[in-house]
C-alpha cells in the first residue's frame, strides 16, 4: 500500500522492549502518534499503543478499522468507543506479571493522566502510572533508519526541486502567498502528503522576521527573500530555507550574506559523530559573532527533523547532546536587522560515521533575480 | 495589518476575568498557543501568557520580536530567553495579592507541570497552580463573537467555491491527490493561509475509509468520490464534505445516498439555541437506523470549529451540552460499508437565536460527473 514501505516494526519494538527492560518495566503505554506510527505504522489521528515484554496492542475507533488492517502487522489491533489510551491503560493493568507501566509525560496532559488513573481498578497499586524519566520512543526516533533516511533523501530533494522550481516564479509585484502557494503545488504534483509547516515566504523589511508568514505583500524590485519550506513524505519531514535577492544589492547587503553563509558552512563543516551540539551551534554562532552580528542572530542554529518537524536534538549554544550516526538535523543560522532585511540558510544535515551529509544541495551562492 | 483585523482582544481579556472572580482566582497562565492567539492576537509558535485581575503579560523569544509588536496591543510583552511559560509563572508568583493561579489540566503536559513547579520559589506555596476544573480560554472560544463569526463565513464559503471549482477537475483516471492538489492550490489563490487538515479524497472502495487520505490511486469509471477539506483563513478553519458519484449510480447507491442526505438535514434541521448535542447526533442517528444502515454510522454527527479544527461541543450520542447562540458546529454524518463504498455529507452550522444557518450552502443533491 501507499503508506508503507517494508518497514521493520517488529524491530523497532524490540529496541524498545530491551529499553523496557534495562529499566525494569513492565509495560509502556504510547498516546503521541507520531511515536505510534513509528513503532507500529499506524496514521490515524486516534490511537494509543500498549507494549509489554510479550505483547503489542494497538487501541483506536471504528473510524479507523479498515485502515487500520492495512497498515499494522505488529500489533494486535482492538477497536474501542471509549478512549483508546483509557482503554490501553486498563488493558496494561490487567495482563498478569504487569506491575508498572510507563507513559511519556511529556506528551501526556494532567488531565489525561487523572483519567488514566480513575479509570485503574482499586487492586492496582496507585505506583502502576511510572513517568519515564527519558522519553524512549523519542530516544529510539533521535537514530534514523535505514528505510527513514531513504524517505528523508527523497523527502529532502523533493525541497530542492521546489526552490529550483520558484526560482522561475519569482519576480517584483506576484505577492509573497503566490510564491507559497505555487511552491505548495507544485510540491503535490511531485508526490508529497502536505507541508512540513506553514510555508514562509518574507520579503523586503519582512524577511526581518525569523517566522514571517506569506502575506499578500508584493515582492519589492529590490530587496531579501527568504523561504523556508518542507514537505510531508510518507510522514517524514523536509525542512529547508534559502534566501535570494530581487536586483541588485548593495556591498552591504552582499557582505552580510556572505556572512550568514560562511556561518552556515561551518556548522555543517563540524558536523560529526560525537561532537556536541553546543560545539556545532558555537561554530554558526563564532563566525557572526566575528562579524558583529551576534546580537542578529536570536535564535538557536537547528534542530532533529523526521517524523515530526521539530525533533531532538536541539542544535543550540552549550547543548551537550553529542551527535551519533543515524540523526538527522538542520543547520540555520539567520540574522535579522529590524526595519532592514533578514538573511538565513538552512540545509537538512544526516550524520554519519564519516561525518555530515548534506540532504539539500541546492545553491546557497546569492542568487539574483 | 493582514493577520489583525479589529478584534476587541480586550473584551476578551475581560470575560476572561470575569470567569476568574467568579472562580476565585487571582492569576492564570495559558499555554495553548490557539487560546493565545484569541486573547491577545498572537499568532506565533512560541508564547506564555500571564493574566491577573489587573494586568496582562505576553512572554516570548526573540524571533518574534517583531511580529508580537505588530499583533499584540492588549498585554505588554517580555522578550525571554528561557522558556516562555516558565516565565509566565515566575512572574505570576512574584505578582503581590497573586496566591493561586489556574492552569487547563488539558493542555499542560505532566513534564511542563513539573518544570513549573521546580521554578516556583519555595516561599511560594504548593497549591500556587491550580488544575481548572473547566477550560476556561476554550469555553469562551466555543462562542463566536461577531468578528470570529464573519472571518469563519468567509473561510466557508471559499470553502464553497472549492467544491464548484473542483467539479471541473473530476474525472476517472486522474489521481486523488491530482484533486486534492489542485483544490489546495485554488485554496492558496483565493486567499487562504493553508488547509485546516489533510485533505480527504477517498474514491471507490476507499471511500469506505471514513479518513482516507489523498493517494496516488487514479479515480474510477464509475463510483462514489468523497471529498473533505476545510481552508484556514485569519487562522480559523473551514471544515466541509460532499461526496459525488463518476457515471451512473445504481438504485441501491442512489438509495444509500438519499439516506445520508436525509440523516444530514434532519441533523441540520433541529440545531437551535438550547438543544443538547445528543439530540442532533440523534436526529441524524435514527434516520441511518431506520434505513438499517446504524452500524455502518461509526463515528460522531460533528464537532465545534473555529481557532482549531476540533473543538467542543462534539455532537454525539448522550452528549448532554446544550447549543447557544455563536457555536459553529459541523453536522457530518456518513456511511462506510467495507469493500464496498462510503458516503459522508457535512456542513458547518452556526447556531443563531433563531435556529442553525448553514455556513456551507454548497449543493448537496447526489452530483454525477
Amino acid at each position: 500500500m501507499w503508506y508503507t514501505f517494508g518497514v521493520d516494526h517488529f524491530r523497532r519494538i524490540g529496541l524498545l522492549r530491551r529499553r523496557m527492560t534495562r529499566a525494569g518495566l513492565q509495560g509502556v503505554v504510547i498516546t503521541h502518534l507520531p511515536d505510534v506510527r513509528y513503532l507500529v505504522g499506524f496514521t490515524g489521528s486516534s490511537g494509543a499503543l500498549a507494549i509489554t515484554r510479550r505483547s503489542a496492542r494497538l487501541f483506536t475507533d471504528a473510524r479507523y478499522k479498515l485502515q487500520v488492517a492495512e497498515e499494522v502487522s505488529a500489533a494486535r489491533v482492538e477497536i474501542v468507543s471509549s478512549s483508546p489510551a483509557v482503554s490501553a491503560v486498563e488493558w496494561l493493568a490487567a495482563q498478569p506479571g504487569v506491575e508498572t507501566a510507563g507513559f511519556d509525560p511529556a506528551q501526556t496532559t494532567v488531565a489525561e493522566l487523572t483519567r488514566w488513573r480513575a479509570a485503574l481498578p482499586s487492586r492496582v497499586r496507585r505506583g502502576f502510572l511510572i513517568a519515564l524519566p527519558v522519553p524512549m520512543v523519542e530516544g529510539l526516533r533521535t537514530i534514523k533508519d535505514e528505510d527513514e533516511l531513504a524517505v528523508m533523501i527523497e523527502a529532502a530533494l523533493i525541497g530542492c526541486s521546489l526552490f529550483d522550481h520558484i526560482l522561475h516564479f519569482i519576480r517584483p509585484g506576484v505577492r509573497e502567498i503566490d510564491v507559497a502557494a505555487e511552491l505548495e503545488h507544485q510540491a503535490r504534483l511531485l508526490g508529497a502528503e502536505g507541508m512540513s509547516f506553514e510555508t514562509i515566504a518574507a520579503s523586503g523589511v519582512r524577511s526581518a522576521m525569523p517566522h514571517g508568514r506569506a502575506t499578500v505583500a508584493p515582492l519589492p524590485r529590490r530587496g531579501f527573500l527568504t523561504l523556508d519550506f518542507g514537505v510531508i513524505l510518507k510522514g517524514y519531514c523536509s525542512d529547508m530555507t534559502r534566501t535570494v535577492f530581487l536586483g541588485k544589492p548593495k556591498a552591504e547587503e552582499r557582505k552580510a550574506y556572505g556572512a550568514v553563509l560562511e556561518a552556515q558552512e561551518a556548522a555543517v563543516a563540524v558536523v560529526a559523530s560525537g561532537v556536541s551540539c553546543g560545539d556545532v551551534d558555537e561554530a554558526a554562532r563564532s563566525v557572526l559573532r566575528r562579524e558583529g552580528l551576534a546580537e542578529a542572530f536570536s535564535h538557536s542554529t537547528g534542530h532533529g527533523v523526521g517524523l515530526e518537524i521539530h525533533e531532538p536534538p536541539r542544535i543550540g549554544s552549550g547543548q551537550k547532546t553529542r551527535l551519533q550516526p543515524g540523526m538527522v538535523i538542520t543547520i540555520e543560522p539567520g540574522i535579522y536587522l529590524e526595519d532592514r532585511f533578514g538573511i538565513r540558510i538552512e540545509d537538512m544535515v544526516a550524520v554519519t560515521r564519516m561525518g555530515g551529509q548534506v540532504l539539500t544541495p541546492a545553491p546557497k551562492a546569492l542568487i539574483e533575480l
